[in-house]
């Protein structure tokens, strides 16, 4: 029985010229990486539903790939269960989960390894994950994630180096970028404006201890809404936060005076921050953390040498969904470029908790390599010749000791580092040219019986159609390394 | 909520060191492979399990891992199908199954981009496979494997290159190495020696034309009784083979004649090829094909300068398993080692049929990484000092004005190529030097007040407990560049 072949929607094969661009993103970043200290872990691709589950929100949950059970995976289930719906059934047929994101695993591994590691534990991780999303551009079901993470230490030197990570990275791939910054500090301050009434922010303390009543949006409904203001706009943010709850005139009067986006997203600047201050923002207890964190922030660049300026925003509405970060959030666009973010990150200082281990502070960032890809493909930022070719094609010939000596000469060749190979069947030369020429490679050595009874070889390099008579094996192999 | 983080069987973590240590084996064979001519190819992580189901046998399809469908996976599961059992729901609850192996994938590549490449196509993969098998040593649920194959072409040069490639690799690695190897002509020699009787190889031609019955064991099960044979001996393989239907007459006169293991398994030469022939495996159409191939793959190797005779051997036991070798068949073992092959492949004419390309023969090898690593973890053949740590840490001090020396300290470091880390708090000199000791970081950089101020800074090499005062920055730098 025969079948059209084809692959799962959202996966993608990689071809040579696609690993060696992928391999040139990675090795940049891992190369980074290991310059600021970070070393590398690894984890499976599967952990234990119980892992995974609850920590990316109802969204991620469905969203997680499940594994089905080994051998007879209905043991457990009953036709009770099974008249109950595929929730019901779900937990009894699979106990496994493919990695979602590099963060739940990283931090399983921090529990588990707590007495044998060193901290602040500096560690970066390179692999794969896996979401069951509905494709489209720059959103595959398995994409390649670069994470790096420093826990057991709240020092924002972790935050400066997320900065001066993601300019080196970003400069040596040759990419613009804007890295936009937040703390959730000044969204909270945000938030509690809502209860007490746009213009009040020196009230969140009153809100807090319940002076004033909690506002009618819940934080993270609020946040999800903030988060889709470049999308949606100002209209569509207010309608938002009416749809979730929030009381209209509430809405309306927050997105007058609060959301102008040319107000929300300015460049991140010492001068920037004294505004904040002067808006009201560090009358608040988080707020005043959070305007102290970026200026601290600031000044652990300017001591570093940072030089990307230019590239920081401050951007009140930046929340990544994602409602583990405690302190400050990044997130990365390149301009010119249709795909979403490259990268994001941020603080947490609860991520442990979820597997009994609190009181652990970390700071990590992540870059998206295949999005990475997509726009060194788009904007045409990879060098030329990435890709390992073979460099030297022999061609065979019927004779037998023409074999013998190209044998020869190949082991020599690959013994010099060169990547050769000898076609391998003593076909028409044209097919064997044809050959090389299809797989680009650049080389090509003639050893028949002429050339054999001389002692030489001849070198057609495939470019310009240029021959070299060489002498077998010293001048040959000579050539080939320097050419 | 909390629980106790854990890792699903089979499974495991790498920390810094293992990953440095599957890399060094990953990396040799890379650059042998790619010397060799072969280009990389990555695949999806999990493929249509109609892509993947009905290649391994029944045995390989109950250990395919298959991901359960996302959302209401049980739409198209009546009742009746629940009442059938696990085997009637897989198909319906399950259309992806994760990687079994590399070969496969690979056919499912080259059948989808025939028209796209460039044959003999020559490609190399190194990816992790998923089997759900019983864990024990080594034997893992996710381990990685590296392949290299080439299709299009039947020239014996595919299967010489494997054994350069194999002697190569383990030498670069420093292991010694057995390389079995057999032929699929000699083991149907072999089997149709049942139906003969012992001794009358020359018959085959006539049991074939119907003269005589054909056994009343299968070829498969007689391949996996006799692939047995070192593990179960002679005996063990006569009572399989009677349990599989062999009368016992002529099991017991097929052992005694044919299943002399001092035989069986000798070192592959010239010699033992004509001793073969004298024994009547010549003298069937089969059997004629595999010596006269194995003569060929001899004169390759020899013609290449092969240096690795001594690791050859020939086993008329040697099967795989696998039902798709068509030719040469190899394996490799490490003596004294405690786990099972670390690499294995062979010559296959009918790998991409299934998926409706006929006439595409291929030949192929895999490493298996994980046992490699267990095989230098046990005999102890790693070189020193792989794990790449952080090269120097910088001592972090209460006063501003050293943080901030010591920060661009720091960014010259990196930007000089050495991998540096400055202590996140200004915490006691104790505690910081027993972060670098337990990190095992060789240089320690104070760069204190009296430092600052003498425009230099101390370098404390933990091994030896030396100090060294040096000038800011750039004798700082090049001493640590060239330590």
């Amino acid at each position: 029985m025969s079948q059209k072949p084809s692959l799962p929607r959202g996966t993608r094969d990689f071809g040579a010229a696609e690993v060696a661009r992928r391999q040139y993103v990675i090795s940049a970043i891992r190369r980074t990486f290991e310059r600021f200290g970070f070393a590398p872990l690894e984890t499976p691709s599967f952990e234990n539903l119980s892992t995974l589950t609850g920590k990316y929100g109802e969204e991620g949950d469905q969203l997680l790939y499940r594994i089905l059970n080994s051998g007879d995976f209905l043991s457990d289930v009953t036709a009770e269960d099974f008249g109950g719906g595929y929730r019901k059934v779900a937990p009894k047929v699979a106990d496994k989960g493919l990695r979602y994101d590099l963060t739940v695993p990283f931090a399983r591994y921090v529990v588990q390894n707590r007495h044998a590691l060193t901290f602040p534990f500096r560690r970066y991780q390179v692999q794969p994950v896996w979401r069951a999303d509905r494709p489209s551009k720059g959103r595959y079901r398995e994409f390649v994630q670069c994470d790096a993470d420093v826990v057991g230490t709240d020092s924002l030197l972790g935050e400066a180096e997320i900065v001066l990570m993601i300019h080196e990275v970003l400069t040596t791939l040759g990419l613009p970028y804007v890295l936009k910054i937040n703390h959730r500090g000044l969204l909270r301050a945000l938030y509690h404006q809502l209860s007490v009434g746009a213009g009040a922010l020196e009230s969140e303390a009153n809100a807090l201890t319940g002076e004033t009543a909690e506002p009618s949006i819940s934080e993270a409904d609020f946040y999800t809404a903030l988060d889709k203001l470049d999308k949606i706009g100002v209209g569509g943010v207010r309608d938002e936060m009416i749809r979730r709850g929030l009381p209209e005139q509430l809405s309306d009067k927050f997105s007058n005076e609060r959301l102008q986006i040319e107000d929300l997203a300015q460049p991140l600047s010492s001068f920037r921050l004294a505004h904040l201050s002067q808006q009201g923002y560090a009358a608040t207890a988080s707020g005043q953390t959070a305007i102290s964190d970026l200026e601290n922030l600031l000044h652990l660049l300017e001591e570093s040498g940072f030089e990307g300026w230019a590239n920081l925003e401050l951007d009140l509405t930046l929340a990544r969904g994602l409602s583990y970060y405690t302190g400050c959030i990044f997130e990365v666009k390149i301009p010119g470029a249709s795909v979403g973010s490259v990268s994001g990150g941020g603080r947490y200082d609860n991520l442990t908790e979820g597997f009994g281990l609190k009181g652990m502070s970390g700071v990590g960032f992540s870059f998206g390599i295949d999005r990475l890809c997509d726009v060194l493909d788009e904007l045409g930022g990879y060098p030329t010749a990435l890709e390992t070719t073979t460099q030297v094609l022999l061609v065979q010939f019927e004779e037998p000791a023409t074999r013998a000596a190209a044998l020869r000469t190949l082991a020599q060749l690959r013994a010099a580092g060169l990547s050769a190979e000898l076609y391998p069947e003593p076909a028409k030369l044209k097919k064997q040219f044809a050959y090389a020429d299809a797989k680009r490679i650049p080389y090509v050595v003639i050893l028949g019986p002429e050339e054999l009874a001389a002692g030489t070889a001849k070198v057609k390099v495939l470019a310009t159609g240029a021959e070299h008579e060489l002498a077998l094996e010293v001048e040959l192999v000579r050539y080939l390394l320097a050419a």
